[in-house]
């Protein structure tokens, strides 16, 4: 770590930093220039508060070197990630290599009828993964929270006669053996991505996580919710860019697309972009779907129904099927000129 | 509800927005302007997504009327509400009345001798109630993450000694047995404001909780948050402004003082204020201490270490014992500027 | 206009309102609902503020309906804006028609040999227009401010040896008449989009405006800006999307990619984007580009230097020349998915 | 200066930041860690931009030591800077000494009658300063843009009436003779913060300067901007917050007390708060006017008019008088509190 004192520091206060950093385990390096001092420390523990020092006396700032998470950094796997999602007797599907993979379906599962139709009409797009939910979580308490149990019944049968892979949002620890019973991929929703005593259960099991950045978390923050999943020992972590919160608000949420690049930079694990989240407006979910594809996403994740006007939740960004089919087009149109296939 | 017609929309796509209103149960009146048709929607159902006429063809705008909240609306309880805590062996403590109240203590439960003292401390200084986490939501998961049940314990015996009472995170809905055993309040952190299954169940416990407002969360989506409290028969909900995430990254977070005079309009329910995680800074608690009590905030809660430099969590933002002393004369000042005592 | 009124205002509340309707020059449709007195204004005048009925007695909401900006609207052609560019010697440029227009150069003009070079580059590279700052607003006052007059001429001198057109900021109303003898495209920079005098001024010339977004500006506030130069009489105004400030700050900006779309709907107007201010950081810039094109843009605006790692500014966001040619390979297999050509 | 090399970054990497360093004119200090390399460079030029070395191979970060502003800086004044305005027949008014300055009056100069009338009331409830705009930088082309030359007579005269001096906004420099004629302290808008020419030609005059913080300005660049002014030889500035823009909506800013104690500690300079502006709606102007005093203030800026109702901008956001007064008595009561008086 590094912390510059302030200019006209005291002798005292820069000792009791010193102190502080030794206390910490760190090897101290000191060089003083002319108007600053400078305190550079090597080889201490990682989890402090940088923080502490910032508000010392005669500190002027304090910086943490060594980044705070270790297993999603790129450093430890400079290759980069591929998760390989499925198999028994589906076709293996791998999230991080060559191919862009598309996952779309419905907001949440309605009726078999629904769920049949939608496995139907994304699987002939060219998804190889289907998108649904059984347990939502509303703003309000009083919409519509989802059909449970019984919805994924429905979804895994809908998918498995389609050809397809699963995956669904678990909202709680409780859920977890339910989905893991039917899911092939366990989504974190983004007001879950920093539910520890979650990530921690997720850690321990083994089917891939898409963890979906909050809608006000940094990078930083999204990969060290990764690292509680990484740390428990299940790297099989797909991240997802869903948009942010910001000051604009014709859009429901500002779609951050530079924060593929810059995950890709940062770390070594795969991430996919959900414009219909990203967006909440059906009409613009094409054009940030071809733009998260032209920036480097893995892959997508879109809201898909065969009839979004009477859609139960989130009808306003789901897709009709003609919509759909193309943009799937469109896609194929783009994805070479980032050297990938779709 | 609202919807405004754009300029040129034609009548076919008049009468599918009539049609959408009628299926969600309004009696609709069209207005024919010169420039725009404006639709009004009354008795309809409320739990509908406004998005889902935004999209619509022909559509400017749409606009919901009635407020998503009804029990934590202003107009279900225009007086205010006053929630009463504790009893037994404690003389209770209001929340909402006239008194402003004082809840402070270290961020974590580290040892007996550690709360003990920091319960003497705050008592001395005027708190009514004494906080501190058993479980610690961290960042980080090479954090310190809490003594769990023995913190409660260590907890609520320095309280009994000191007469206070205890307020206590609780993470995650399988804790709320554990926090109604040892808790007087039960506080919800900013990361689960919007964790709708364990709001479900604190709306069916019979004691007070404690919600903050998620950094990103909008004062809408808080008093949404209160609303699933309420509408499972626990009314008793203090709510607490601890600051959002803007672009500003001097202080850890802006604190959005505004927001107190605001939820006093909009609701009935008392609002706190926590300068503390407000700000990150402990140079920065008591200015923004007083700026919420000058605002008009019911209570504050603090941070306080006997030793804040040795604390093993949020040491940067814990107030040492004299800065505390210091603030409460401060608070015993203004506090009848705003026609409140202390 | 419309005013929703608080479940049970007083008959009085209503009458006040109504009143200053009328004074506004609005013909009001009062409808009475069982919860919701609702008063719709129809014909008065377009300048007031809506503010003014939010605080009154007994409103719960007001809204206006007329959005605020008339010739930016995309109402007020339909078919959308082509600006054409240049002529006299050049071969005329569009910007909004079917093909995308790359503008690029250095962040400032240093000297004769820097923009010659940087003419070179960008003219072989597939451009159309250099860019160039003469003039240069920098955060700091001890920063390089520009070669002035001096950088114009030798920028134009650049231009014409290698057939393109210019554009260049104008940073004050004073500047306007020497722009105007040396560029094509006169650029209003994000932090004076709402620098009213100047917007004003740029209404009575004629030539192209670049009108960039603030960085704090909503879409909305940027079509008000453009009205300011439609109002004088200038109708080539181009718009430009280079990034907003939010909290995440890996980026210098985040950009707002979905901006494209919705001006698109919104406006006439052409938009470029410029990914080079829109991340701060090259190595970001070649996604950036292809996401805003996949997204629907009209042109991109970058900065590329001959050498920038000694350029005198901006020289971390500006492209290496072979970058440059790479991206614009990328950028011709990605138009025709969006059915344009480069 | 410090950078902080990448996990594995090669010696060649290593030695071209070393390189680039000395170009700059920095001596540096390298310091071989076991896992980072990290470079300080001592005694270089200050106007480098720090983005030069993030973007090079192997670099994880830089940072700048010197803050990049010198005369605002605290340290170039320890004991703060007190502005002393006025003089001639009027006693002078001292910002950033002992006692709060209330600053007051309408938001545009609409008539002689009205300017009068406020005069009178601010004068009576104890404002030293009228505050009133002659040029109005209006978001709508089609909104009242303020009486000009005029409105400065009018309310110069008002003024000297009620022994009250005058601080009014200077949209652009060439206007700067005019308002250097007719009040005692120019102030510049949120909108100009970073109009550079225009902050120029105010460090060359010698009337106090009120310089506004932009809406999405980060405190460091608002003490940037004053330097601006200071390096011109102008100390008399003045720092004002009011306000930044954030996701939340319900106020048409969210005013950032923080800054004021944040401000305290970087730099020497006196900062005031325009609860007005920073709220946008009259109800909260007086919760955030008694939130400014105590956390620090050293003045208020407040519109207040005889008929906000009938005002011709801002009507919203301006007190009624007898609010004023009420709120004049309130404040009275907490200056104590924050050993001063008003």
């Amino acid at each position: 770590m590094l912390v510059v004192m302030q200019e006209g520091a005291s002798e005292a206060q820069v000792q009791q930093v010193i102190d502080r950093m030794v206390q910490l385990g760190f090897n101290v390096h000191r060089s003083t220039g002319v108007v600053h001092t400078v305190l550079g420390g090597v080889g201490g523990k990682q989890e402090f508060d940088v923080a502490t020092f910032e508000v010392m006396e005669g500190v002027q700032e304090a910086h943490r070197i060594m980044s705070p998470y270790k297993l999603a950094n790129r450093t430890f796997r400079p290759g980069g990630t591929v998760v390989k999602i499925g198999g028994g007797g589906h076709p293996p599907v791998e999230i991080g290599g060559n191919q862009v993979v598309v996952m779309a379906g419905p907001c949440s599962v309605e009726t078999r009828d629904q769920i049949e139709r939608a496995a139907e009409i994304v699987a002939r797009g060219g998804a190889k993964i289907i998108r649904g939910g059984a347990f939502k979580p509303r703003t309000s308490p009083y919409s519509f929270q989802g059909l449970g149990e019984n919805g994924l019944e429905l979804m895994r049968a809908a998918a498995d006669r389609n050809g397809l892979l699963v995956v669904s949002e678990v909202m709680d620890l409780t859920q977890i053996p339910l989905l893991v019973q039917y899911a092939d991929i366990l989504q974190v929703g983004a007001r879950n991505m920093q539910n520890y005593n979650l990530l921690r259960e997720l850690g321990r099991i083994r089917k891939p996580v898409l963890l979906k950045r909050g809608i006000a978390a940094t990078i930083e923050e999204l990969l060290l919710s990764a690292e509680y999943i990484l740390a428990g020992g299940n790297y099989d972590v797909i991240l997802c860019e869903r948009g942010i919160r910001t000051f604009e608000n014709y859009t429901r949420n500002t779609m951050d697309i530079s924060a593929i690049p810059v995950v890709k930079k940062l770390s070594h694990l795969p991430i996919v972009a959900d414009p219909s989240h990203g967006t909440g407006r059906r009409d613009k979910v094409a054009p940030m779907a071809r733009a998260a594809l032209a920036a480097g996403a893995d892959g997508l994740l879109m809201e898909v129904h065969h009839d979004p006007d009477h859609a139960l939740s989130d009808g306003a960004q789901s897709l009709y099927p003609a919509q759909f089919e193309e943009l799937m087009g469109q896609l194929r149109m783009i994805a070479p000129a980032v050297g990938r296939s779709i």
